[in-house]
């Protein structure tokens, strides 16, 4: 099967050479052909792509799975469906469609992990970017039972961002049931998923507290909705300081959003007993952190399940968040966002469009 | 124990003389002297009192306990503590505080319900106006344990119909982990809990869809929030119109803020699988209600909880409802109040003032 | 794609051939041939299949959806693959398998319902023996994604009725939350459901008070661990007699195995405030249940999960069950079985072999 | 009010005199008078005392709240009630009642965490032994809120272990949902918490792994119903021990009883994800844990609750256990106990009786 839109043989990408948070751009990257795609395989062309401190990390080598040379990384994008593997069946999406790539691109849709909707711990999971080329290839392969139909109402550049950084935040968010009214804090708050955070627990009614440093993130930060922001690096006493905003037993609930792991251990001493903490971000050493005093630690990691993100997009809810802070061209500007992100200067989150 | 105010002889209120709707404005109904309260025991002073719509069932005669005549209804109500009895342990408010009374206003603090906070179903539990008396008398006695302190930043007007209304319907929504996004239906929802519950649902991020008659009600329902109102004496299908709004699938919750049958019949089949129906307010043909097809139903009973009560009112959230549509005198009002009610009339909730 | 064994022409059926709980015995219903299955259907050579109460709702005509004339009820069954549908991909079982045939045979995989796990909401799922013929005809079609891999260690007789009655208590009881030591009442203890309720809530650690009715059925419930029996047709005060057992508050939670608008109305009063019902069967008069007092109800319908289907039989746990009280050649029984379970006489739950 | 039973002017009492591990036989510590008491304070005759772990590490110094010297320690004892103080209103427990003292002997009540029946975390919380005498003295002080009512058909030697060790591991099974048939590994499972883990875990029908070290701990655990022991000291791979039982996802729950860092770490790593951790013992090196892959951590410190002690006692359930591996006089065994404890060789729970 396949559209009136035909697949080139070659597509413009940023490839991963070698192993480092570099690129190399190219214009003649091979695109699978339609008669070379197995069943539930389809064409997908790129119109734009969020960039997330995960691809970072991956290109670095800094996973157990290190990256094929070369690939294409990237794992939150939109684009339209051009080709769909012959014998595919009872196919959820059809080709034309726009859809949405994100970070588990497929998944084997039968074990005890994919039955209970955790698709990101199914052993034969894929990850965009990782085991397979991701959305930094304008023309890449994805899998029909993963994609996400958006919506109409929505902008490809809206959709991007909210397919890993914005179901990631908004997946911990909806596990939290501290009522309306509660203090949360975000350290963190001014990244590519704090700000989305702020957005969100703002919208379930709860106060929030910004942790972050600078004044660009000050600014977006108090204008998303946090009531009031800590700038860390300025602080004498984080734990101090959120008490005297939060009240005296300490806030409700925390938001991970950095991989840092002073932010899990001060977490520890700055909730209330029988506090939450939502651990979006695991931190740099060794995935460790402070837990004491009856308070409840709720894992909550990656924007890959297919329910929520689905849910989520076709909640008029989505759109009413500003998700990105930057966007441009890829081929421009994917250089300096890598190099960005990785000295923690990025601001909110950048989409990139081929 | 005692204030400097003088705790009076006879008291202005408004009696309960017969059963029936009807009350009687008297101003020398006697009040318990300093001297005879029992450990445990305050005199308040009322400011202001809620009308609540339980005051009109038991006043008619419809419960299983009868009014003690002559009696003073009222439960949910703001004032002072004028004095407090001898031999009082551990008291959690003190001679001079602003407290508000609430529905149950002494309970044992032991018994398996209490321990679990569910004192409204300890089996020696007073409600106030029943088994005691309550609000519609200006000097009357309260039990310490139960008192709710009032924090600065509310007026009394405010506060009052947070204690019964209010608290009730923070309570149902509290329990429901439906995600921001989400479509609820309240019927009733130009009355005096479910205006209430169009505001809290909006700050948890769900989308309203309100269910009411009347010119008066829509206008007051849309301008809380709803982004829909239907008028159920105009719909010729509430199913149909309730799933052209909110999906084929139907509505991901409903807040039942009417004592009517029909509202719960009709949330039996415009719920999707798996929604949740909130019992808040118990119908008039013997508690009945339909049950289909993997529907959860959480029944959320009465504003009295010591908790969710001091939590809710010293959260900042509390302070941002308009919780009341008309005020005026005790004695000019309460008459025609009770009235109105009885007839559906009455447009959100009225506060009046000794 | 098929295995050595030949899928014959015509099979042995038990056939609905008019509105009614009376079978025709055939030999000669025609068999759908391996060339003509679509992908993702396979051919199953059934070993034995249960009887289920929903089989004789569904042949009396009292469903939705009516019989189609001829066909071949059943919806438990237990047989191995013969035949697997040509370009059927990623199928999770093979030609050769012992597999399970459950009650929704089929579903879409990929709406709002199958996504969250709830496939027997899925708005175009199959229902075996109802939309489809099922396991009452000894060679039959079915799908390979909610087929339920049977493992070693259990008799397909076993197997049988864990695929419908066994999955749906443990569902029910699955979501009950209330903690070991506490009272569970189980109206309809006698039967199909029941007589594995009493198994899997003792397993829980709950204690058991049966209501049920007769000798044969009192015997069954005390010998699977109930401590107490209550027959319904003695009893002078059924609520009484419950809280004479497990306390004047009530007891702290009931599952409901019968098709009896009487079981919904006496639990509304027999349970403490805040105790759950499991709402199992639905009852006869219009789905209508009774509810009051803070009582949570729990819809818990129909044993057709493939999550939970998979790791109930691939624990340790379901092997321990005595989940059958009678068996025997389909040819002579069925006839017998269902006019006994259409008069209330059959004792636990019945299993036939070709 | 006072009972026949005199109050003696001074008791015996295993006293610290100096921070360590060491106690000192007296006979004459001095027992607060009648007249003495507060409102609320009742003095128990002391019949039999558990010994905690908590005891060891109070005593030695390494809690922030450090002993008064002299005191007595102990926290988890049962005895009678000889006298109530004067103006003691609405005691739940009068003169003569067998009652049980717990590690929160008194709280305020009124708090936030009071009210949410998390006395254990109120600001002025008594812990017994620690902030006033506790059972470690034949005649002491206890307040009538906060004891728990002993029921009949326990020996107060039975009753002890479980109104500290085993409301503890109770209180954190019952949080757990994982359901039955699912695998729960228990560090520390020999101990005094460990053997009534496996047997809790048992009644609600999980399979137990239990590791511990030495061959009389193993002998308990699986008399008690663990279906495999791992000997720490011998097993060369603790992680691959527990998957070749578990499966190869790993264990789905993890009580951790031990006071050890590296029992955290590893139950990390062998739990499958969202799999649950059970923190009931915090660890020894900064109360810091492992966390990684969407595992659950729900921390449960502290067998201390009103409610959940008296539902425990009150369920047919705890008169099933063994929670006693050794008993004998006060006078003759404190010694010895606190040293094999303090050395890790102490096997279940030790109830000593004066």
């Amino acid at each position: 099967m396949s559209s009136n839109n035909t697949v080139p043989r070659v597509t413009r990408a940023a490839l991963t050479r070698e192993v480092g948070i570099k690129t190399e751009l190219t214009s003649d990257y091979p695109v699978k052909q339609v008669a070379d795609l197995e069943p539930g395989e389809c064409i997908i062309k790129i119109e734009c792509t969020g960039v997330c401190h995960s691809d970072l990390h991956f290109m670095a080598g800094e996973w157990a799975i290190k990256p094929r040379l070369p690939s294409a990384g990237g794992h939150e994008g939109v684009g339209r469906i051009l080709a769909i593997g012959a014998h595919t069946l009872n196919s959820p999406v059809n080709i034309g469609d726009r859809v949405g790539i994100k970070y588990v691109i497929d998944s084997c849709m039968h074990c005890e992990m994919c039955r209970r909707g955790h698709e990101q711990n199914c052993p034969s999971r894929k990850i965009a970017g990782a085991h397979v080329d991701g959305t930094f290839a304008e023309y890449t392969v994805a899998f029909v039972n993963h994609l996400i139909p958006i919506p109409d109402g929505f902008s490809s550049a809206e959709a991007a961002p909210i397919l890993c950084a914005g179901v990631t935040v908004y997946n911990a968010l909806t596990k939290l049931d501290t009522p309306p009214g509660s203090w949360i804090v975000i350290p963190g708050a001014g990244g590519g998923l704090g700000h989305l955070g702020i957005q969100y627990a703002v919208v379930k009614g709860l106060r929030v507290l910004a942790i972050d440093s600078g004044e660009g993130k000050r600014e977006l930060c108090l204008s998303l909705g946090a009531e009031k922001y800590i700038d860390f690096a300025e602080s004498k006493d984080i734990i101090a300081d959120v008490k005297a905003t939060c009240g005296e037993l300490g806030a409700h609930a925390a938001l991970i959003t950095t991989a840092s792991n002073t932010a899990y251990v001060q977490a520890g001493w700055y909730l209330r007993p029988h506090g939450t903490v939502l651990c979006v971000v695991i931190c740099e050493t060794g995935h460790q952190i402070y837990w004491v005093h009856d308070r409840v630690c709720s894992p909550s990691l990656r924007g890959c399940w297919r329910t929520l993100t689905v849910r989520f997009l076709h909640s008029q809810l989505a759109g009413k968040y500003d998700a990105t802070s930057q966007s441009g061209r890829l081929a421009r500007l994917i250089g300096v966002v890598l190099e960005d992100m990785s000295n923690g200067k990025l601001v909110g989150r950048v989409v990139l469009r081929y």
